[in-house]
């Protein structure tokens, strides 16, 4: 096989929709990638005007799914998409993803993996059953700075770790604003479309997977307290988590979509024996390693010291520091680390463990199961719930 | 009586103690204070030494309490000291207040108001019964954009307040500091000395305390849940707390003092239907606005819009904006205004409502119930504990 | 004309060149523009090794900008490049702009323009004479929030303009990297390569770029003073301006490439008679409004009162606030507009005003003019020296 | 002579005045000083209702200096002021300050030392004669950071110093508020009593004290502009100035009255060969350290590596760190160190190098010498002027 582009296809994702385009700047950034196809839409005008403004040429400008896996899989082996990206609602990752498997593509699914944690086991049997690749897109583990934190920690530069706090403020949904033509709004405030949980399905997942990637810590049993804080509403667009992980370390998870004023406020605080890190992803090419008995550090991304960080750092960084990046490069580096790894693949290279870096089924799992047992515990009078699988 | 400078007493605070030093720059910085006796330690040595140092005419270095209130109460009106400041440590509280009053003494007592909630109350009965006049020093309450916070909030500014973010986080007790000779750490883990609670009842009443002062509402119930991190400690050193509020508003309270690296990190957030506000007191000049639909706001003490900042917060300013004031300032104003209140009592004359905003005896009974309610949450299975008094 | 993607050749930039990745990255990003033929090193080998790892057809491999130029002129209409991204070396900008344009290329020239002033005015000549389009990559005026800036100084929010302070600061030349195998620092410091001045020329540029382009004003009078800090080099690496402006508006500007520790710290105030802004380019998403007597602002990139921010600084936004944008993303807005406005031009459309917001040849013209003026401004003993074009 | 506070005399300061009340807050703060007389104002009215706010005797409330200095100076050596402080305008400093010394007291000068370079000449011979104690209020060399800062620079911290940026920026001067009833800005901006220069001799002089305070280097040749940018005024309200220090390092001073919507952000950066340093008035308790090749670091003052830190910082904080101490407590560490001083010479003890570190004399002297050649330079067409004293 030659060395070549990889031909992405993608379902859901047509104009206006937001996190499409995202995934396309993901994908597009590094050159490595080319969207070939698209089903882009259930309504059948949008999806063919998405495809013109993609430039997709008209015959791979499908209007459902089904017809786009089944019509990829049929083209020659030098011409159909190399893996699908799924961007619809929660609701509809797994059919398409399972479909996709079983027709040979690869898969990139939008986060959350599927609607329920059953479908995600089943998701996770089948990409066993087929070997496929599959990236689900936790896109802020995708940040150098990210990587070098959970570097630090698992190399013990602060000790045993004791303490982790992690918050996702947004105040977007500070009004009912599902009822006021917000799209966005209206499905992901729907449990037939979102799933059990609103807020903490929607961020609170990103909190937590942040905190363990970075701790390398599970969370082993939770008490939350979800609210409904906008009369009307119809899943939870608040709440806050006390949380116990493994190796005795406890920690806080806030989530909040009602903080009118914030944006997108995802931060996360981990404390161990000889000092912490803080990082906040409104400002992510900064991180800040505080000492029990040294002044603070400013490790920065790019940092002209980078022969002393991390080969994840420095692999998932493009620019020399102070030319910042940001959301859209650690979306991108997800695709870049799937596709290096599939390139890889395909040509029976064996891929660097920097490539293989991304997250897959089981950060998929974990988030539905971290939905199911958020929601368990809130329900009950308990104090403590344990966090199960 | 003529216009004179207040004399003051002081109980506790010998060299090398760190709050009674804080006390008397609190006292002295705007000069309508005077120390005129003490009874600086319970070693007769250091007393001396310490009354030496402070220009204390060696006839008022008294080497105990009793000793003290008994010879101050019999030197003539003109002479003797106005109010006495008690800075012992907590278990010392309650008799020195108890027999000041009874002698007729004005008290300053530094937080926590005694050892009980039970002596609390026959604190407030005693005043109750005196008519004394009764200051404790819940320092962050001085800050002018702490009161500026809660003004914006009584008058609506956010709209119903749906959510506080209260945490203080500090590092100090990250080792067994008690054991390796720190006298401060020494008795404020010490049940004996301390109380019910370390961490939460040293700090964490602070949060509180700030929670309530800025929303205007009061804690109903609350899930606790409290570590003993440092192994050998003998109170609890970290602790996090979900909140509910009246009104509906809900919340979460971080408090440690095993976060390693953290100074003195209290910070509170404030969110309404239509923003919020942020306060950190490392940077206590600067108070943010955020708005649902409008950029940030950042609101600064004595900025160049004082005129259309409260009464409150330009009466606790002394400096123009960019002349920072800070803690000891803070401190002073609670004394400034505990001695404006006092002067207009010894008067005859009408205290201005910013005069009468210092905390006291109400403060301080919530204060021990928190610690109270805290501990009793922490010892439950149950997930919410409602807050008694 | 079909609606299709852009073709872009690029001359320089092959591998482990700096900022031919950066104009790829930039271009490939919103999927309007796709490589399709280069010559990207005068090393035979290097060039061909680099066009395998962009995917990069054989054939369209080239070895020399000249047979680029010939090879893709002689291609149909329909395959051959429409523009040519010129990434080389100071004084490699000028030869293949030219031939370009006198082959109906469309051009992009990475800042500076050219090697001299007098070429800056050819191009100009000869870009008037082809009527071909031309884009300058003064990256920093593709950040949303310096648009903001601008059209907020243009519609009077400050009043009249006093004073405009611009600063970048590098540290990246602290030591004589230039003998130590740092290729960047070699061309870079080198006068036969990259021009009359160093530090002025490199970074200086888009300071007086930045100030010109926010502030509406030109500059009319400077008062340089250079210096050769790191001994054994050749061109200035640091140096201060006095600057006088358009309107009795008055400034300074500091560049330094010494300044040991800063990273691309490239920052900028503008003061008017109501208040002034700062905008700094390591945090891009922020630009603070300070005012005469109210409270200062932060404004966001992509915040929530997007309506009320220009059409300029929205539609060069990708994300709503929260999400960070960055350099690449900076960069990539130039290459955006530039094909917006290519595209309207390839078809007959009325280009929107948004998208013809790029650097052009003029901007080229007034950063050479600048280096000239700075440049002789040093070598005199008069304080103020006229600036001319 | 006894252990005692030492006793103040102060003249102007009445009330309303600005700086008066900050000096009696300084030198109230740590309980080593008392006032015990005034000549408070001019206007004998204040100057007796003033006496009276200040709880002062009414027999040592006078209605000029000739008078008090005369009538202290009879009063018994145990009674009578051991120095007195000068905070009239500019102009009125010298006359008390020289009669001061005449009749033996110790004196503390309001900054600037005197109107003219020649009386700060005289005072310096004055002091020679009479081997008294003069402390002139550089205020911002009393923050603890700033002290650190200084030593750093000292040790070699940052080896060679290359590059001095140091800026002070008010905008409280943006209209002509001498005309609207301002009573500070009437005086300031008034050449007979405020002197050759509004800016520079009003916060530029402050600027150039820090810059060769911490840097250790002094100022040899200067390029300076200013302006007056409010129509109407009679001194400079603006100006920048083009440094040459001692050792080839060179810098800019930005000193403005009209950047509007700026407080006091006074700000200085210091760079040499290995890194850099960075502090800022209006968040005095963080210096910023950058580093050529490490992550930046942030020190704190007070921080929990205070054994690291060096004497003079240590000595300067009262509190330990995330207890932020702010401008009256810098002020107050030049009273404090100027009594500690005073205090060793009258019991004849051996003063701490620590205490002796507070502005005298000499930086009166260069402070009016900065002045006269700003404004020399400033009517020079020549690009450099050197600074002669």
């Amino acid at each position: 096989m030659s060395h070549r582009k990889l031909r992405m296809g993608m379902i859901g994702g047509g104009k206006d929709a937001f996190i499409g385009a995202i995934h396309r700047i993901a994908a597009n950034m590094d050159g490595q990638v080319e969207l070939v196809c698209g089903a882009l839409s259930i309504n059948k005008e949008v999806a063919i005007e998405s495809g013109k403004m993609l430039f997709l040429p008209e015959d791979r400008t499908y209007t459902n799914f089904e017809e786009m896996i089944l019509a990829e899989s049929k083209l020659p082996e030098d011409k159909r998409m190399d893996f699908v990206t799924i961007v619809t609602p929660n609701f509809a990752h797994f059919a398409p993803a399972m479909m996709a498997m079983d027709h040979g593509f690869h898969v990139v699914i939008e986060k959350p993996i599927a609607f329920t944690l059953d479908e995600a086991k089943q998701l996770r049997a089948k990409q066993e059953e087929t070997g496929l690749m599959l990236l689900l897109t936790h896109t802020y583990s995708g940040y150098p700075l990210v990587k070098e934190a959970r570097e630090l920690v698992k190399k013990g530069a602060f000790g045993k770790i004791r303490k982790i706090y992690v918050e996702y403020c947004q105040g977007w949904l500070s009004k009912l604003s599902e009822r006021e033509g917000n799209a966005q709004a209206a499905w992901r405030t729907d449990p037939k479309k979102s799933g059990k949980s609103g807020c903490m399905g929607d961020i609170g997942t990103h909190a937590a997977h942040l905190a363990e990637y970075i701790s390398g810590l599970k969370i082993t049993q939770l008490c939350a307290s979800l609210n409904v804080v906008v009369e009307g509403r119809m899943l939870d667009d608040d709440g806050a988590i006390l949380l116990r992980f493994e190796d005795n370390a406890t920690g806080t998870l806030m989530a909040s979509q009602i903080t009118a004023g914030e944006e997108n406020a995802l931060k996360i605080r981990v404390y161990g024996e000889l000092g912490g890190l803080e990082w906040a992803q409104q400002e992510p090419n900064t991180l800040t390693l505080k000492w029990l008995d040294k002044p603070a550090q400013t490790l920065r991304a790019g940092g002209n010291y980078r022969d002393r960080q991390s080969t994840y750092a420095v692999h998932n960084t493009r620019t020399p520091g102070g030319h910042p990046e940001g959301y859209l490069e650690a979306f991108g580096n997800l695709y870049r680390n799937f596709a290096l790894s599939l390139m890889a693949k395909l040509n029976n290279e064996e891929p660097k463990p920097e490539w293989l870096d991304f997250p897959g089924v089981e950060d998929g799992i974990r988030g539905m199961a971290f939905i199911e047992n958020v929601v368990a515990s809130n329900l009950s009078n308990e104090k403590w719930t344990d966090y199960v699988i």
